[in-house]
C-alpha cells in the first residue's frame, strides 16, 4: 500500500470502529475520521469518537449533525427498552429493537459525499457480520451493493475513479476482533461500546453490546478496562 | 393501483419533483413529501416544496436539516459561481461545477429511513436522465444500484419487503415533464428551478436549470408562469 494514501473511517468510539482506524492506520493510510451527533442515547459515544480520533492521530475528525428526526422507531434513538440480559441464541435471533433503519445507508453515503469532496476513494467501516447481533446494513452483500452504488451515483466512479469500502472486521469474531487491537497496541480503555450507559458514562454491563463484548473478551482471554455498572 | 397505498416523494419545490409527485397522486398513492434544507443557496427551494406540498395535500411533509458541512465542492452549496448562459452543447457535455457530491444518495439514504419507519415501501424521485445536466446520480443504472442497496441493507427488504424506487420522469424531455405537468392540472407557478435566484426569489433566467427549463416551455408550446430576471 503506498505512503499518504488517505481514507475516510467511519467512528462511533466503539471497539470496532476504534479497531477499524487503527487496521486502516497500520494499512498505510492517512485517517479522516466520520463520526455522526443524532440525539442518539449514547452521546458518549462521540466523547469516546473524540478521544479515539486525537489518539490515533486523525488528520481530520468531523463530526456530522443529523436530524433529531431521521431515525425513529429503535431502542436506539426513540423510548425503547433497551433489552438486557438476554441469551446468546436471542442475541443470535432475528433483528433486535435495537436495529435504525437505514442507519449504515445514512452513514456510508454522508461518507461518499465527503470522500468524493476530497478526492478519497477508499472507506472503511467496522461491521461484523458474524457477532453483527442481525443487523441487515452490516452483511457483506450490503456492503457490496453499496459500493457498486456509489460507482455508478458519483461523478468521482463515472470519471474512472473506484470507491472501495473496506470491512476489516466482517468475517472476525468479536474475540478476534480484540486480539486484533491488542495487537495492534490499540489502548481499549478509550472505547465505549455500551447501548445504554448511566449518566456518568459508565456501561450497564447487560446490552447486548454489553454482553458481547464482555464475552469477547472472555474468549480472547484478555481483561476488559472498562468499568461496567454490572 | 390499489387505494390508500402510501409513497414518500422527495420535493424539492422545482418543476419535476412538483410533477412527480402529481404524478404519484395519480396512481392513487397517499404522499409523504420530503425536502432538506441544507444551506444551498436556493433557500427559496424550501418556501417553493412548502407551498406545493400544502397545494396538492401531501399527508405529510417533513424538511429534514442536513449539516451544513455535508456538501462541499458544489458551486450550489459553495461559493463558487454558477454558470450562465452556456449553450446546448456546453450543458449536455460532461458533469457541471453544480454537481453535488452523493446528493441522490444522501436523499434517497433519509427517504428510506423514513419509508422504513412508516412501513412505506414506495419512494419517487424525480430525476431525468435526459435533460440531466451529466448528473450521474440522475441516470437508471444508479436508481437501479441503489433500489438493490435497500433491499440488502433494510429489515423491511430482508423480512420480504420490496422497496420501489419510483422513477416517472426518467426517460422524458423537459418538454413532455412541463406537458404531463399541464395535463395534470400542476400550478407551475408554485414550482422554482432556478440555481441562483435573486434576493427576492426571482428565477435568473441564465443558469443551466432556468434554460432548460424555458427551452421547455418553448419545446411544449405552453406559457412559463414564472418570473424572470432575463
Amino acid at each position: 500500500m503506498a505512503d499518504n494514501r488517505r481514507a475516510i473511517v467511519l467512528l462511533s468510539g466503539g471497539l470496532d470502529s476504534t479497531t477499524t482506524f487503527a487496521i486502516a492506520k497500520q494499512q498505510g493510510f492517512l485517517v479522516y475520521a466520520l463520526s455522526f451527533d443524532y440525539g442518539q442515547r449514547h452521546a458518549t459515544e462521540i466523547e469516546a469518537a473524540r478521544r479515539v480520533a486525537a489518539k490515533l492521530g486523525a488528520a481530520e475528525h468531523r463530526v456530522l449533525t443529523l436530524d433529531d428526526a431521521v431515525f425513529s422507531g429503535s431502542a436506539l434513538t426513540d423510548h425503547v427498552d433497551v433489552p438486557k440480559l438476554r441469551s446468546d441464541k436471542e442475541i443470535a435471533a432475528g433483528i433486535p429493537v435495537t436495529y435504525v433503519p437505514a442507519r449504515n445507508t445514512i452513514f456510508l453515503a454522508h461518507a461518499l459525499a465527503w470522500a468524493e469532496a476530497l478526492a478519497i476513494t477508499d472507506i472503511f467501516i467496522g461491521v461484523n457480520a458474524l457477532d453483527y447481533s442481525g443487523y441487515p446494513d452490516c452483511r457483506p452483500e450490503f456492503i457490496s451493493a453499496f459500493e457498486n452504488m456509489a460507482n455508478l451515483g458519483t461523478k468521482a466512479g463515472v470519471e474512472g475513479g473506484r470507491f472501495t469500502i473496506h470491512t476489516p472486521l466482517i468475517s472476525l469474531s468479536k474475540a478476534e476482533i480484540i486480539r486484533r487491537a491488542y495487537d495492534l497496541g490499540v489502548d481499549l480503555s478509550l472505547t465505549h461500546s455500551c447501548y445504554d450507559p448511566l449518566p456518568d458514562g459508565r456501561a450497564c454491563g447487560q446490552c447486548d453490546a454489553c454482553q458481547l463484548r464482555k464475552k469477547g473478551f472472555r474468549e480472547a482471554g484478555l481483561t476488559d478496562p472498562l468499568d461496567y455498572v454490572k
